[in-house]
C-alpha cells in the first residue's frame, strides 16, 4: 500500500504554521505497520489542487489530504473532490442532523454556513467528525482509496484514528511489519555517540539506524521491518542492548517518554520530594515538571527568583555571596538549591542561574552562561554550562540540562560530556 | 519564479519531527516577495529522491532540498546529486581548510568522516556554511537553480539568509511585491470573528484574507500583491483598519508578536511591576513572561503554589477559604492574586488555580475549569474559565487567558467573551 499525503494551505506553504498534521498521521501509520510513502503541500488554488489529486492519485494506493474543508471561502477542497471525480455535492441528513444537535446544545441557531457543512460528494462515504462539525470523506475508486480530512488538527485525529486507520487495514493488511524503537538521549554530541556507536560490530547493518538530534538532546532510532512481530521485535531488542551496552548511561528514556516523565517516576517510586528555584528559566523547568499529571505527588514548589530582592528573601542567599560572586555564579547556584530546600523542607532542591541573552553579558560572563544547583540530603553541588547565543533555546536546554542532572544524581551516574 | 523544496528524511515522514525548515524558506520567502509554490518530503531512499529530482526540477525554476548532507550512513542526497546532474564529487580545498580549522578551535583531530564533508559535485558553486562544516550546493542549469542545504536548522537558516535568498532575488527580481500581515485576537471565538468581518462592505474581495485557529487564538492574514510596495501597503492598512474598527479590541498584536511581549512593553512603559502566583499551570506563565528578554524590568517574582500548604505558607491564602471553596475557586484565586502582590510588593497580582486533567475533577468540578485572578491598585477580581480535557493544551489555553486578562485590564477593555 503506496501512500501520500497532501495538505492543503497556504498558511503551510508561507510557513505560518508547521505541518504537524502530517507528521501526526505518519507517526499513526508506522504504529499500525502502514507507511507513508511522500507528502506534499500545495496552495489553496483550484489548479494547484486538482493538478496534485490527478498526479499523486495515479501513483499512489491511497491519498489523504488534510485541509480546506471548513466553510469558510479560502476553502476549496471539496469544490475539488467534485470535479476531480466528476461528482456533485449533497446534502446528507445524518450530518445535518447531528450538527443541528451540536448548535442546539450550544444554544445556537443554524446558519448558512453551517447548512454548508452537512454537503458531501455523492459518490463518497462521510467519515464522522466527532470532534467537529463537517464530516470527512472516503471515495474508493479503481481498488484505490482517497480520504479528505478538516485541518483541524483534534477533528483530524480522531477521524483518523477512529475510522480511517481500522478501515485502511482491513482493506491493505500488512505485509510486513514494521516495528520502531527510538531511544531517547541527552548531554552528549551525535558525532561522540555516532562513533561509539558505529564501532559496535555489524550494528550499522543489523537494525536501520538514525541519529536525530535537537536541543533537547540526539535520538537514536532503530527500524526493523519482519515478516512477523515477533521477528522484528526480536531484531529491535538486540540491537537496543548492544546500544544500551555501549551507551546507555546517557539513555534517559524510549519513544514518545519525557525526561519530566523519567525523573517523575523515579521520584514517586522513591517517595521523594522535589522543589525548584528558578532565575534565568523563569518557571521553565517548574512548568515540565509539572506537565507530568500527577506531578503534585513529588513536586512541592517553585520559586522564580528573578530579582536578586527575591533571590535573599525567598531563599536566604548571602548577600556577601550575590555582591562577590554575582548572581549568574557555582555558589550562588549552590545556595539556591540549597536555600530552596531548606524553605520547602523537600527532599531535593534543585536551582538555575545564568545568561540567557540577548543582554546581560558581562566581560567574563558570557550569554550561554549556566550554573545549575542541586541538593539532596547527601550532596550539595553545583555545576558550570554554557550554551549558545539564542534565549530560547538556552531556556530550553538549561531546563533540559537540570533535568537530566537530577536524573543522573539520582542513578548515581555522573556528569561527566 | 516557480519553486519547490524537497524535505528529505524518513524522521520528517514518520512524524518524529515536523518540518520546521520548510516553514522557516516559506516565511523568509514571503518577507522578500518570493513564493513558494509547493513543498514535499521524501524519504531518504535514492530511487525516491532522484524522481523527485526529476519531476520537480522539471517543473519549478528553483528546487531546494534541505536534509541528507551529513556525514552519516543514512545521508544519501550528495550521492543523488551526483548521479541526477551527471558529475562527480571532488574535494574543495577551501572548504577542507575550513574544517580544519574549526576542528583545531575545538582540538580536535581530521577524521575520514570530516574529509567527506569537504566534497562537492563538480558542476556546483558551494554555498558557505557559517554555523557548522558540511556546505551547501548551488547548481545552475537551462536557467533553472538546484540548491541543496543540510537538515540542521540554524545552519540551513544561515545560508538561506546570508547567500541563497540574496542570489535569488539578483537572478529572479520579482515582478510583484506581496505584503502580509497578521492580526492576533485570543479570546473570541473563529465562526464569530469570521461573521463580524465578512459583514465588512467588500472586506473578501479587498484583500486576501485567512482565518488561522490555534489553541492560542484566531490569527486573521492580510495578503495583497500589488505591482509596488507602496501599493500594496496602502491595501494592507485599509483591510487593516476596517478589521480594527470592527473587532479592534480582541486584537493583541501582529505578525510575530507574542501576547507576553506585548503585555511586557505595556508593563514597561507604564513603569508597572508584576508578581504571578501560580497553582496549576506549574510556571508556565512566568516562563511566558520571562521569554522576553528585559523582563527583569517588570517581572518580580513567580510563586509556583503546587501545594495548598505553599499556598497558605506563601500567599497567606486564608485555610477557611480553602476549606469552604476548594483550592479551585473564584475565592481562592482572587485571594492568590493579591497575596503575592502583597508579599512581592508589585504594583499588579496575576494568579491562576485550576483542573488541568486527566485527574483532579470532583462532580461539581469538571477537568477544565479554571480561575483567574488579578489584583492592582484600583480592582481585586477573578474569572471563571472553561477549557477543554487536554493537560498541555488547557495549560497553553490557560496561560494565554491570564497573559490576555491583564492586557484588557491594562488597556481597560472588558473581558467578555
Amino acid at each position: 500500500m503506496k501512500t501520500h499525503i497532501i495538505t492543503i494551505g497556504d498558511e503551510i506553504l508561507i510557513g505560518q504554521i508547521t505541518n504537524t498534521n502530517a507528521s501526526f498521521i505518519g507517526q499513526l501509520f508506522v504504529s499500525n505497520s502502514l507507511s507513508v510513502n511522500s507528502t506534499s503541500v500545495i496552495s489553496d488554488d483550484e489548479d494547484a489542487i486538482l493538478n496534485e489529486f490527478e498526479r499523486t492519485f495515479s501513483q499512489n494506493d491511497v491519498v489523504i489530504t488534510t485541509g480546506g474543508l471548513g466553510p469558510t471561502h479560502d476553502d476549496v477542497t471539496l469544490k475539488c473532490i467534485v470535479k476531480f471525480f466528476d461528482t456533485e455535492l449533497i446534502e446528507n441528513e445524518e450530518v445535518l442532523n447531528k450538527i443541528k444537535n451540536i448548535l442546539e446544545k450550544r444554544n445556537k441557531e443554524l446558519t448558512d454556513t453551517n447548512k454548508k457543512q452537512a454537503l458531501v460528494p455523492k459518490i463518497s462515504k462521510p467519515i464522522e467528525n466527532t470532534k467537529g462539525t463537517a464530516p470527512g470523506v472516503w471515495i474508493e475508486k479503481d481498488g484505490k482509496v482517497f480520504i479528505a480530512l478538516p485541518g483541524v488538527p483534534r477533528e483530524m485525529k480522531a477521524m483518523m484514528e477512529d475510522t480511517v486507520v481500522p478501515k485502511l487495514l482491513e482493506k491493505f493488511p500488512p505485509e510486513f511489519v514494521t516495528k520502531q524503537l527510538t531511544l531517547l538521549t541527552t548531554g552528549v554530541p551525535e558525532s561522540f555517540l555516532y562513533d561509539d556507536i558505529k564501532s559496535i560490530d555489524g550494528i550499522i547493518e543489523k537494525g536501520k539506524l538514525a541519529f536525530l538530534p535537537s536541543v533537547f538532546g540526539v535520538r537514536i532510532r532503530i527500524t526493523a521491518t519482519e515478516e512477523n512481530e515477533a521477528k522484528a521485535e526480536e531484531k529491535i531488542f538486540e540491537v537496543e542492548q548492544k546500544i544500551r551496552a555501549k551507551i546507555g548511561r546517557y539513555i534517559y528514556g524510549k519513544n514518545e517518554q519525557t525526561l519530566e516523565e523519567v525523573i517523575g517516576k523515579l521520584l514517586k517510586d522513591r517517595g521523594l520530594s522535589i522543589a525548584v528555584a528558578e532565575s534565568c528559566t523563569g518557571g521553565l523547568i517548574s512548568s515540565r515538571i509539572t506537565n507530568v499529571s500527577g506531578s503534585s505527588a513529588y513536586f512541592q514548589r517553585g520559586l522564580i527568583t528573578y530579582s536578586n530582592g527575591a533571590k535573599v528573601e525567598l531563599l536566604g542567599i548571602d548577600e556577601d555571596s550575590l555582591e562577590q560572586h554575582g548572581a549568574v555564579s557555582l555558589e550562588v547556584a549552590r545556595q539556591m538549591a540549597e536555600g530552596v530546600k531548606a524553605v520547602s523542607g523537600t527532599d531535593i532542591g534543585l536551582a538555575v542561574t545564568g545568561i540567557m541573552g540577548p543582554t546581560g553579558a558581562t566581560e567574563n560572563k558570557p550569554v550561554g552562561l549556566v550554573y545549575i544547583g542541586l541538593c539532596d540530603d547527601k550532596v550539595c553541588t553545583a555545576k558550570e554550562f554554557r550554551f549558545g547565543n539564542e534565549r530560547l533555546v538556552n531556556k530550553d536546554r538549561t531546563s533540559q540540562a537540570a533535568l537530566e542532572m537530577l536524573r543522573r544524581n539520582l542513578l548515581g551516574i555522573s556528569y561527566d560530556k
